[in-house]
């Protein structure tokens, strides 16, 4: 079950830069891609700035609902995350392709995706950018995490498939939010 | 010696959501500070999106120059880094003070920092969404990668100092660049 996590804590997650999937459901229909072109934009309520390419699939169901979840998942995912890279949801259930479990959301139609370790629900707060960057602005509104995946250790792309998963953590004396 | 790197290969350097250092320079008074909120938005010539907050003292130079270099620092300089973030360049000559060194910039005023393992020099491309998000779209015109930092470890801010370093490397077949 997922424990909901206050919003004051998010940026926390997506900070460091792991590859995440966006789901989308748009007339029914869910779908998911891997992302890691995001980074935050304010504290709270979390904004959240990200690029989905209009040649993706997801695009189209992201403008026209409005609506998203950035789901975290940890390395063990990671066969599932490029798999989902490296097809389109227009050809493809990945959900069901995959084995990854849709969970219903509470304030937004796309899928939280069970396995992964956080879940953001997310709002399309301005398209201004969409048109010449692809750049969407999100308000994550509801945020979840599983606490039965302690720990959980992320995955960073450096391109064509190579990752580098999370390692040691040091701690430094900061004044650093 | 720093060498220069493809564009084309600038993003595989961010996508993975290193913590960064951002330089500036204004009326020749040389500033940096440490940035975590910053993505990728497009391959090349590569675009760049970073949330440089108005309280900064960098705010104002990189609006008025329209100039920066990202620098990229492996994990022997997190201390470094965290003590640039925990103090202000209205205050401190942080280059002097933390013991970093700068070098000249081919393309932009901003000086790179000869510890990090890579340098990107950039001209600020975009500025209509600073008022709102304090939101800098910047392309990068020039990197630079130093080869005698090989398979440098980055460091990921996961708030008030944790920070988490690269560990393993992964590789999955992929057609995802």
């Amino acid at each position: 079950m997922m424990r909901d996590l206050s919003l004051s804590k998010v940026y926390a997650l997506l900070e460091p830069g792991p590859v995440v999937l966006l789901t989308t459901a748009r007339r029914g229909r869910p779908n998911v891609m891997t992302l890691s072109w995001h980074m935050m934009v304010d504290f709270e309520p979390p904004l959240v700035a990200c690029v989905v390419s209009s040649a993706n699939y997801s695009f189209a169901a992201l403008r026209s609902t409005g609506e998203c979840v950035i789901a975290i998942p940890a390395v063990k995912l990671a066969p599932k995350v490029v798999a989902a890279g490296n097809c389109s949801g227009s050809d493809v259930d990945k959900f069901a392709a995959f084995g990854l479990t849709p969970l219903p959301a509470q304030r937004v139609t796309a899928p939280l995706v069970a396995e992964c370790f956080a879940n953001l629900e997310c709002k399309v707060a301005d398209t201004r950018f969409v048109r010449r960057y692809n750049l969407f602005i999100l308000e994550v509104v509801a945020a979840w995490i599983d606490p039965a995946q302690s720990n959980p250790k992320t995955i960073h792309h450096h391109g064509y498939g190579k990752f580098v998963v999370d390692g040691a953590t040091i701690k430094l004396k900061s004044r650093m939010r």
